[in-house]
């Protein structure tokens, strides 16, 4: 984007440079055309390779901005289709609806069990993990530690003349970006006869100021707040805002200063009005806060990785992208407890081999592109941190491809460091391209030990593993013994303070004296016989030789104790859905161009198998029956369809809900029990001599045993039906 | 429990009776024992009867308060072995818990994913059920129609020393009952010989008013008040709280006044502050929501069954009772939308002859048991409104049974009127008796068209269904004519009061007119050629035959529109798996009493096999990776148990979490392939040739293919392992 921007800048210079030359020769010889012609056309060359750029800009602005797809795609057609087969639709709607919340009907309701059971056993039963439930409702003590009551909070801003809200750094985004292509317009609009100004510039926003002209050190500033605006916050984002004059897109009115606003719905849980708690907004708390559960568990055993599905909240100050910005959505996260010394993987070596397309940070800071890179050498090479972490990322690929990912569409993008918290080890995100853009479908951080030594430190409780060391290891360290009984009555009322300042010298986590601290007491005690020390509660105490002692303990450690490391795998499972019902969207080739198909792998598809009499004739119910309830028995999802309308017409209707396969009752089955077998994107039909076999055909199908082309090597071509 | 209460009284009666007729005959002849011994003698007797009577009466009281258990069943050890086999735990428990929620660990959240399977097949998939998945967050407009903004709430009062909240109906059972006891020990201390004054009875609370007697008006009028506490709401609660001077039972303090304490927990959506938002605190309002978006997924055909899982909420003033009563739940809710002209079921045959455990609202009225009765009988009889409603009621208790619920100790409980909504035509609930006492588990309610009704009237959305007549139907209607032209510059700027009266006049579900108003209207018009009417504003306007004409039309129906009914049953999993873990809950009979076993179907145990290497000697590992892939193919849950201690020991630890089939691989299998196969509940051993066969085998036994006698009597008996 920067590259064009830049593309047409230089641009103009030069259509405004060549323009000076035409001028200057214009007027120093009007009369003789021949002179200044070759000039005039360097200067339409110059122009018309500028209009080129900036349309190529503009098409590349409009795209990022969602406000139009590649033209082999046509959203709103997949959207409205998506709505009228229910796989979802506006929660509430009967009620006007809310923004950022969505129902899934039906179909999106399996699709998301199929993905979900597909996650199962892809994640939870190959790897052992312990799946976990866990509360919504979370008391606001937890995310206090975990930092989400304080920082998990976008900037709003309001419009104080309609009281619309906006998301500050949205709306500069959405302001900035405007101005600098009103300066594009304003050029075209200057150069008029070459460019004609877009139509779309002034669709009746009277308040829009009109599209003007910047100057190129204005341009400059922008970009690179456009570049670096996550790092505008508190007086820095109010300044810039103030300073550039953010006002409202649709009425032009300054907004009012920024202000944080907390992301999480909170309520009170019970009624004394005492108990703020919110909805969680991320399932992993509950997994960190059951470590000694689930250690316990596993019998004390390490590596282990808990997981969870559940619901998230996240209240959005402006929802929109449809299901990929939403304030409830359904969560897959992993939590995978390892020790920090242990980062290898003992299945590292199946999925070493595996090409993924990594987007490094340093390629991201430096303009280059996604490389193929196999999961061994992006370890060997350090790009990936540790076996463990670069393991689930190969694993989270695979999944994505194994539910119906366009694997051309997806990246593994490394997070900068300015996106990464001081903690991370590195992270690591599945992101998955739509019309909407790029977008982070699923997360994969290395916290370390951040979130058990966090909860430790608030609760007191020690959330460790302890490993059997082969060798006793002989640790000498300081410590120090009170004297309480001389300490108490020589502080009386004061003897807990001072108490806690000595407590406060030894770590709750890993139980061990702060050495430092230990030796400057042993310095005063051994000049002076005593010591004086400020205790929390901000007075000095003299304390004596007879009360404290700091001596060395020479002990022998066999169990080694240490915080786990946490590698999080997190996964959006609507934003995934959302992408596979895109990439799995296509109109069928040919006649008939409302012949629009979801081409789901059959252990996605919501509905395995449709069921299709040729008519509502009685004589077909008997066969309608056996088949459905053969395939209820083998646990395939079915739909009958005997509504009027062809078979073609009913077969079109169901690739709409991206059933793959169907199953035709007709007069021949009547004779000889054969059934008609359909496959979705080939359209190809088989005759199967009976309902037995078809069932089993689909079985063996849908759960992956046979292909297409092995079961059409088996039964024969079928072509006689009519399908219009 | 109040027959026994009537006999403590008579008893009392009889010994205060023979006591004077002993004091008097004492007194007539002090020296002559043998003229006063009968009487004494009869005297002890009744006083042994009182006691007896008496001890019957404070068991089943502690019984009923959940004090005491009965004899064969520790609940207190069954807890403590399913929070540390991490079944479930309180959640938050390392911040010190939060009441009424908790989350599930491995084994408790996969019993519960197995349920949940189970339910999917037995319901969505044999019925062809619509499964959907709706959100947590509900706008507060729609729970307002529901109700649940007005109604859904408990009373609660404050202990004004301490600031303890109560439910005021627990309090006030709670205080009487404790009365009415005390009243029992104050009676045993005055007979203090033959009955000890009970020691419990004052145990550290030195607030508590020493046990009185009451006379016989006060227990009639607390029994009566206990008998019909549901009724009294607002000024009469209150009233009575005051007159029975309802104090809190640690402190004796009176409680403050009862007030309304809604059960939802309310947040806010979006930034604006304006927008409040419940957690649903049921599933089903979101599946009448989608109605319109249902009917047209299933072709406009009727009638179909929506089905949803998922969590909802309630604030409970304070939660007891474990898992049974909880802020944040699973519910599985159906929705089945019927004809209310046809309500017949075309399965209804497949369940008629089952015998159900009936406890009708006539039964209860008049202390009557439990019925068996077919559901054929029981729709025969009225008992069961229609075949929907009774075939549902069937298919929910084959449900339970089949999932592992004792059917014993299930019965099906009509809602007595009271207890029911006016609009319900029918009310039975599946409650299981568990150490709690009998527990609803799952509601089953034929609740007409309430719901749709309700929401179509708020929305002016028409939700109903549509039949075509197999006959058209002539049909003659008085409706009106508006003559807007007139009416409008007649009325100018209060002509839309008047178009709002007469909109008023016609229903907008059914959009028929208020025939006896416009008679009325008519009336008028042909009297006086004018009319006065009230408009919704309060002022009265009076308009003419030129503006409005009343007629009647005859139309020719060839469409029956109308709002289905809504049978809905409704699943409280966290119920129902609690219960499970109680019947499913025993103590292994024979030396050794720690051994404590989980007697779960193996369709709902978390985990089907568990793999125990005789020792963790090297040798023995390929075989444990072999078994565990073959058993991961099958997709069974399995779980390696290679920690050191005896085989018995292991597989006992493994009893506790349910696992029903044992795999062992011992030196013999290093010779031979051979593998021990251990069935759970007969602790007998098979020998089975090899990891193939014993895999199949686990294969077949949970997925009820084969049975374990049907297994056993294939492969020899093996008893030489070491089981301790």
């Amino acid at each position: 984007m920067e590259q064009m921007r830049e593309a047409v800048t230089a641009l103009e210079r030069q259509v405004a440079a060549q323009a000076e030359v035409v001028k200057q020769q214009k007027a120093a010889a009007p009369g003789d055309k021949a002179a200044w012609q070759p000039a005039v056309d360097a200067l339409l060359a110059l122009k018309k390779d500028l209009t080129a750029a900036q349309k190529k800009l503009a098409d590349s602005l409009a795209e990022s901005s969602g406000a139009a797809a590649a033209p082999a795609f046509d959203r709103a057609a997949l959207e409205s289709m998506l709505f009228s087969r229910f796989f979802f639709a506006p929660a509430f709607g009967i009620y006007g609806g809310v923004r950022g919340l969505y129902d899934y009907g039906p179909p999106g309701t399996s699709l998301q069990t199929n993905i979900l059971h597909i996650w199962r056993q892809h994640f939870v039963l190959e790897e052992d993990m312990l799946e976990i439930d866990t509360t919504n409702l979370t008391p606001a003590e937890v995310l206090k530690t975990s930092g989400h009551v304080e920082r998990f909070a976008d900037y709003m801003v309001k419009d104080p003349s309609n009281g619309v809200i906006y998301r500050a750094d949205h709306l500069v985004k959405d302001v900035l970006k405007a101005r600098l292509d009103g300066h594009q317009l304003a050029l075209q609009a200057k150069l008029a006869p070459v460019a004609p100004a877009k139509k779309g510039g002034a669709k009746g926003d009277a308040a829009k100021p009109p599209p003007q002209e910047l100057n190129a050190e204005t341009i400059a500033r922008y970009e690179t707040i456009l570049d670096t605006l996550d790092n505008y916050v508190g007086d820095a984002l109010t300044k810039l805002m103030a300073d550039e004059n953010i006002c409202a897109l649709d009425t032009n009115v300054r907004v009012t200063d920024p202000e944080l606003f907390n992301l999480m719905f909170s309520t009170q849980i019970g009624p004394t009005g005492n108990n703020v708690g919110y909805l969680r907004p991320e399932t992993a708390q509950g997994h960190f806060l059951n470590f000694k559960n689930l250690y316990q568990y596993n019998q004390e055993s390490m590596p282990f990785a808990s997981a969870s599905i559940g619901r998230s909240f996240r209240n959005e100050i402006s929802p929109r992208q449809g299901l990929l910005r939403v304030r409830e959505f359904t969560m897959a996260e992993i939590e995978h407890f390892v020790d920090p010394l242990k980062k290898d993987h003992p299945r590292f070596h199946e999925v070493a081999d595996l090409s993924l397309p990594l987007w490094s940070a340093d390629a991201q800071m430096n303009g280059q592109p996604i490389v193929q890179c196999t999961v061994r050498d992006a370890v060997a090479l350090g790009l990936i941190n540790n076996q463990t972490l670069a393991y689930f990322v190969a694993r989270i690929y695979l999944f994505l491809v194994k539910i119906g990912i366009d694997p051309q569409r997806i990246r593994m993008r490394q997070h900068m460091a300015n996106e990464m918290a001081h903690y991370a080890q590195g992270c690591w995100d599945a992101e998955i391209q739509s019309s909407y853009g790029w977008i982070e479908c699923v997360g994969c951080a290395d916290r370390s030990a951040y979130d058990l030594s966090a909860h430790s430190a608030r609760t007191k409780e020690r959330l460790v593993a302890r490993e059997m060391l082969a060798e006793p290891i002989v640790k000498t360290a300081w410590m120090m013994d009170i004297n309480k009984a001389k300490l108490g009555p020589a502080f009386k009322g004061d003897a807990k303070h001072v108490l806690a300042y000595f407590e406060g010298l030894k770590s709750c986590t890993s139980g061990e004296w702060d050495e430092a601290a230990l030796l400057r007491l042993k310095a005063q005690l051994d000049a002076d016989h005593q010591a004086e020390i400020v205790a929390p509660n901000g007075k000095t105490y003299t304390v004596t030789e007879a009360m404290i002692a700091v001596r060395q303990e020479t002990t022998k450690v066999t169990v080694r104790e240490f915080v786990p490391n946490v590698i999080e795998p997190s996964f959006g499972i609507g934003r995934i859905l959302y992408s596979l019902l895109e990439h799995s969207y296509y109109v069928r080739p040919g006649a008939d161009s409302q012949r629009r198909v979801l081409s789901f792998p059959p252990a996605v598809a919501p509905i395995k198998a449709l069921v299709v009499p040729l008519s509502k004739s009685t004589e077909f119910e008997p066969f309608v029956r056996e088949l459905t309830a053969a395939l209820r028995v083998r646990g395939l999802a079915s739909r009958v369809d005997d509504s009027s309308g062809s078979i073609g017409r009913r077969y079109a209707r169901n690739d709409e809900l991206g059933t793959p396969f169907g199953l035709t009752v007709d007069f021949q089955t009547l004779k000889d029990q054969s059934i008609t077998l359909r496959e979705r994107d080939s359209t190809r039909q088989l005759r199967v001599p009976s309902i037995g076999a078809a069932v089993d055909a689909v079985a063996d199908l849908v759960h992956g045993r046979k292909t297409w082309a092995e079961v059409a090597a088996v039964f024969p071509e079928f072509v006689g039906q009519d399908l219009d």
